[in-house]
């Protein structure tokens, strides 16, 4: 037998920037001026309900005419479908590997754009420019890009970190509130798993100057995906509380209901009282997350959920992958653990609770 | 302006092993046993002329039944057409993140099985199980995935190195005389570029015993990938020697006149011709390499090409990736350099000598 032991070096570290403010898109002329190599060819990915900045404000920021391709708005652009039209069009104007590719838009957006930059020519760099504030607080920043296969969400796509993201607080002021407030479900998450002073600062609504808690969500989440980019320690897998159960909560209401925040609000609730009957978590502290909800306008709960098909679509031991369950929960506001066994008279009390309203103070 | 600066540490270092010899698919089952974590399920995706092997054969080396997905042999089969139908397979089987790809047949499968594994729930392991002679001394090994687009080949992938590589020669028992032939043409490349001791055990046809032969060649490859994975050095360039004028001719051709061994070996007349108008290259050297051509049947010249779509289709300053030409020249058997520059008059010739038969010792 010839037998080759293959071993393959580690591939650089990747650093990028990240800028929150107000007007930070008008950072992009010297971000790409700062890139090596620079950038031959520049490509917009757009949502087509922002073609006023895609083919106006953007072009004027850039060193050269860019190819813009525009989609449609909606989780039905994050699938396959789109893939061949879109890869074509590059190759058609013979982006070559320098080439950069920039993402302007919400989570759709960025985490179709993301994949696509990750696969054509194997490869190129792109840069978010998030829209929504889901967007640029949590899919924006990660490197998860992909897509939705009819089976479920997010099935398919590869790692790839983008070279910049530059979140523009600017273009929040034309957000409905309705995604605003849902935005607010993955700030009020980061500060339960990661800063309570962060919590603190948000739990009685929005503050005027979002850019200190935009950006203080990133770093939180950048420095755990720092820690466990591809999810190999489990480290990654705080950044979950409260999507256990909302992902299941999305599932079985057919994504149409909730939008991604609503739906993890409810997952939040599910999961605060799971800590606290499995890690004892403060009825205060209970108290102080479900007002912090509500403050921004987030469903706690609903009479119509089916709770049997919610139980059936929760991960289970059988079901979850490397066969147990994860909850992530939490001891008290500003930290998070993994907890692998939950009693499931606990996991029945915790989903119920979505039948009823809570008692607010 | 709230600025972060990201840091991701590298991924680790990829390890993986290479089995190359008369029946080594039996090593399937220890391979399969030393994975960590262990395979939570395998799914075969196998050329469908490869059915019995699929269907039967592999099924008994494994610990338990494997999900089969059958693919048209052919180029076409190597597009986006059939993703959308392999991704929801294996999603509707519930294949997690432990699970293996095991990739039977040629290059067109394990190009397309290492693409689907690299990005199905953001890539899971595979192993390739080389059928033909080219896709072992070639694209088994590498780790560049991926599918072809309308516009061009390989424009769609990406890296994504196997967790193992089986090449059992018996497989290549019933592997037609031409495809056969073609697969030389890649190892008497490997010869020239760097080993030229492989190309003197070639140069008058095959030996019986083509495992040394074969294992060498996947060595000389793994040392350059090694080397520079993502083709950011140049070493990698090395590899496409004869790769330069064979792809153009491939492209010319519609792909339907030679297998890529036989455009290759085209290729490998072009780039011998060049290496002697440029480097230096003896005159003996040309006529050893043109020999060793001819003891494998493959094809040195076709009066009907069209030399200039030949021509237009040779990157240009223009077209080409970062803006230059490369193209790899040798100054003697056994070595290959990256050469920016070539006169047009000696291009010229190099092109119009695959209008004439050499003269053969």
């Amino acid at each position: 037998m010839h037998s080759l032991q293959v071993s393959l070096p580690p591939p650089p570290a990747h650093h990028y920037t990240i800028h929150v403010n107000y007007g930070a898109l008008n950072l992009l002329p010297h971000t790409l001026h700062t890139l090596t190599p620079a950038p031959s060819q520049i490509a917009i990915l757009a949502d087509q309900t922002l073609a006023n900045i895609a083919e106006q404000r953007l072009p004027a920021l850039l060193p050269s005419s860019p190819l813009l391709i525009k989609l449609p708005s909606g989780e039905p652009t994050k699938s396959l479908h789109h893939l061949p039209h879109i890869l074509s069009t590059l190759a058609a104007a013979r982006l070559d590997r320098h080439a950069i590719i920039l993402a302007l838009g919400g989570g759709v957006i960025g985490d179709l754009a993301g994949f696509i930059a990750g696969i054509y020519l194997r490869g190129i760099r792109y840069i978010q420019l998030p829209t929504t504030l889901l967007a640029m607080v949590d899919s924006s920043v990660g490197g998860k890009t992909g897509v939705n296969l009819p089976e479920g969400k997010n099935l398919v796509g590869v790692f790839h970190q983008p070279t910049a993201v530059l979140a523009d607080l600017d273009l929040l002021e034309t957000l409905p509130p309705r995604e605003r407030h849902a935005g607010f479900a993955e700030i009020i998450k980061y500060g339960i798993i990661a800063d309570a002073a962060l919590f603190q600062s948000i739990a009685s609504g929005s503050p005027s100057d979002l850019a200190p808690i935009i950006a203080r969500s990133i770093e939180i989440k950048a420095q755990i995906v720092a820690e466990d980019e591809r999810e190999t320690t489990g480290r990654r897998a705080l950044l979950n509380f409260g999507h256990t159960a909302g992902h299941a909560i999305e599932a079985i209401t057919g994504y149409h209901t909730y939008l991604h925040g609503e739906a993890i609000a409810l997952g939040i609730r599910v999961a605060t009282r799971l800590s606290r009957l499995t890690l004892g978590l403060s009825e205060e502290d209970e108290r102080r997350i479900l007002n912090a909800l509500a403050a921004h306008h987030l469903p706690l709960h609903d009479s119509m959920l089916n709770l049997q098909a919610l139980m059936d679509r929760l991960p289970n031991d059988k079901k979850a992958q490397g066969g147990r369950v994860r909850w992530i929960l939490t001891r008290a506001i500003g930290q998070a653990e993994i907890v692998e066994t939950i009693n499931s008279n606990d996991l029945k009390e915790a989903l119920e609770i979505l039948h009823q309203p809570p008692s607010l103070k």
